[in-house]
């Protein structure tokens, strides 16, 4: 019986205009990635199991999606794991390798195991799907793109100013004006955190911090004092709630909280480098804003911390984002090799450029030309003429079936094919050919070489 | 412990250059089937099992990659089933999703889920990667990408005689000159089964025909014999053990078997209609050649068959292939929709572009110039030209670190990139950049300007 076909859960098809936009965005950064020095690597789309288990936390592990092995895969699970009908014993002896749930793990295993060819610094760039388990929403699917850039190998915060001149260098190619690249520096929130004596409630903190534009200052301080922020730490921090100004501005105040923590001030000289140096630079479209809630990714990095938000007006999540790192190839055996990078996040860039409409037209542009097909003679004609074409670039194509004229305009027309040429008898006998405009309707009899002029 | 990285058996890292190589062939492949009034389409990674299951024969289905379900995933299955430890009563209990095996199938499920939104004839072409779980050998992955083009929803010959110029079009664009269009067709192959009277052995038969030019004619006949094939069925044979000359020749030998086999002639007929098109028309680097051995997907293709050989003295298995199938969307519901297609086999034609020695050299350019970078003030300096560079499309970085001149200098040369600048105390007191060639060892002082339009 035929199966009504459907795909999986959080999974999509692209149709040719979808995959021409999403093309164009990859393309974009693709070329500025390489324009500022990346280099591109790629890694199978399944580790072993262990090369990716244990490095995103539990939830992490339980977003992977496994890969049953081959064969007689039950010969591996023991009588007694397999009697335990456990899966927590069990899956491990099923299942060997598992699809990339990031490009960062897999990168960090590449730098490792190639460490002898590679010459650093290491600056790779890298575009491929990642699959997570999770569970599909309104633009979080279980099959998507990232796309990386990360420099390995040195400390330097030159790395830094110029990933900030990558995203405006990005965004600005993709006419996307007026996005805020947030910046915070992980130190900063040490700081702070050693300040008021809850070094143990970092995250707690951060995250009651992050909701003062929603929800108020002293709704803010009454989460704080919940989860267990003295008093005294809260007073501490009341710079924080009325930070304002220019990044000077800003900067001074967190210098006030800061001043008897080594590590705080350490994070504040970093990012005065970082905001002194884009200064000197310029930005083209971006904003760089400092913004002390920011904290992605905690107990991942090390110094900066990047994200980027849409123009004001664009509901959406970040659309990038990134950091130092200083401790990623450890894992794989490699210690003391910092790094830093950032990604861009194709989903929600494509979303905000169609909200703005600021795809451009012509990206979707695919055949110039249908040879409406009168028979085999005819259309061996066209062949001709079409072959002649297509060897100057033009994409032009013979409609394969002497069907009904009007069967041949619709497909022309359904497929936004601007133009259709007409070779019928008497072009055929006087070697011309009837060049139609699908817009206005305009006709004109041309030889081949005008034909080529015009469509060319 | 630190684990010492590995990745799966039958699965690759492709540094930088492989993957330019890779992206090398697969734009002009793309540019090609764009030039031809293809469209891209993708689907997803993985598809419903059931969606695959089934499709590829005992043997595909054991080389399917089985996705794990996720969460408690041995709840599904019955304690019968568990109890029997049997992995053919419990694989689809526990997995529900599998990793595309090849493009077609999903390409068939696309062309049914979206047939109201597609217009027909519907050209498409997929680049995306395929898994297999086969046995990993020189040549053959275990993740490996495939490269076709189908039209799906017209019968016209047409279709074959363009899919034969498209060949011709991208091995020409890929400087990969005098490769061989090998094409056959199925009808032919049932014809001559019907007139020995072996219609059921015309695997048999055509296992051994594809011996001849290796064993000889004598012991093809031997291996037909053993097969079961009649002595008089044998005879008949004869014009095809001396089959010679070119494809009019061919084609009347061939003429002489079939003359009382409708089937049998009327492949011939189609045959001739590509070989007259493609004389007409013209190939510029290619040949069309006649291989009535040819039966690739015997069971699958219908009516003509295509394989392409690399040039001769390439030791290199087909580099491509495709055929007519009249009926492969009706297993998800959709008779009676003809289509045919071609596919480009990406390793192996990197493996012989590698052996020719044909990839251009310019396309592994990377970073065209290297700041190198003598303290904070100079790299500032430096990070403002190369700011200024990458702004006019120059491939500029600036090394991160004051490391020694010596180490700097290394690492340039350890990329391959052809200039140096050298920003010191006296350059920057003068504005000036001393660019040094790399290769030559001159250099020069020059101004922004002049810096700007010698790299670029």
């Amino acid at each position: 019986m035929a199966q009504k076909p459907s795909i999986p859960k959080g999974t999509r098809d692209f149709n040719a205009v979808e995959v021409a936009k999403r093309s164009y965005i990859m393309n974009i950064i693709k070329e500025r990635f390489e324009l500022y020095g990346f280099q591109p690597i790629e890694t199978p789309s399944f580790e072993n199991s262990d090369t990716l288990m244990g490095k995103y936390g539990d939830e992490g592990d339980r977003l992977i999606f496994k890969i049953l092995n081959s064969g007689d895969y039950l010969k591996k699970v023991s009588d007694e794991d397999y009697t335990s009908k456990d899966e927590t014993r069990i899956t491990s002896k099923i299942s060997e390798k598992a699809l990339r749930y990031d490009l960062t793990v897999p990168f960090a295993r590449y730098v490792v195991q190639h460490q002898n060819e590679i010459e650093f610094p290491f600056k790779r760039y890298q575009i491929q799907p990642v699959w997570r388990a999770d569970r599909p929403q309104k633009g979080r699917f279980r099959e998507f793109y990232q796309c990386d850039a990360d420099v390995v190998g040195s400390t330097s915060l030159f790395q830094e100013v110029e990933f900030v001149q990558l995203y405006d260098a990005v965004f600005t190619a993709l006419d996307l004006k007026g996005v805020t690249i947030k910046i915070n520096n992980r130190k900063i929130l040490s700081g702070i955190a050693e300040v008021i004596g809850a070094q143990d409630k970092l995250i707690d903190f951060t995250v009651a911090l992050d909701k003062l534009d929603k929800i108020g200052e002293e709704k803010v301080k009454e989460e704080m004092r919940s989860k267990g922020i003295s008093e005294d730490g809260i007073s501490k921090l009341q710079p924080l709630f009325s930070l304002e100004g220019d990044f000077g501005t800003q900067v001074e105040s967190l210098k006030s909280i800061l001043n008897t923590s080594e590590v705080g001030l350490k994070g504040i000289e970093e990012l005065e480098f970082i905001d002194a140096s884009i200064s000197k630079l310029g930005l083209k479209t971006a904003n760089l804003q400092l913004d002390v809630t920011l904290a992605r990714g905690l107990n991942y990095y090390t110094g900066a911390i990047f994200e980027v938000a849409a123009p004001e007006g664009v509901k959406m999540g970040s659309i990038g984002g990134g950091g130092r790192y200083d401790d990623l190839t450890s894992i794989f055996g490699k210690p003391d090799t910092s790094g830093v990078g950032i990604s861009f996040g194709l989903d929600r860039i494509y979303l905000v450029l169609e909200e703005l409409n600021l795809f451009p037209e012509t990206i979707t542009d695919a055949t110039k030309v249908l040879f409406i097909n009168f028979g085999e003679k005819e259309a061996m004609a066209c062949l001709q003429a079409v072959t002649n074409l297509r060897q100057h670039g033009v994409k032009a194509e013979l409609y394969p079936d002497s069907a009904k004229m009007k069967k041949q305009m619709t497909h022309a027309n359904r497929r936004n094919i601007p133009y259709v040429v007409l070779v019928g008898e008497e072009e055929l006998n006087s070697g011309t050919y009837t060049l139609k405009n699908m817009k206005t309707g305009e006709q004109e009899k041309l030889n081949i070489q005008e034909l080529l002029s015009t469509l060319k």
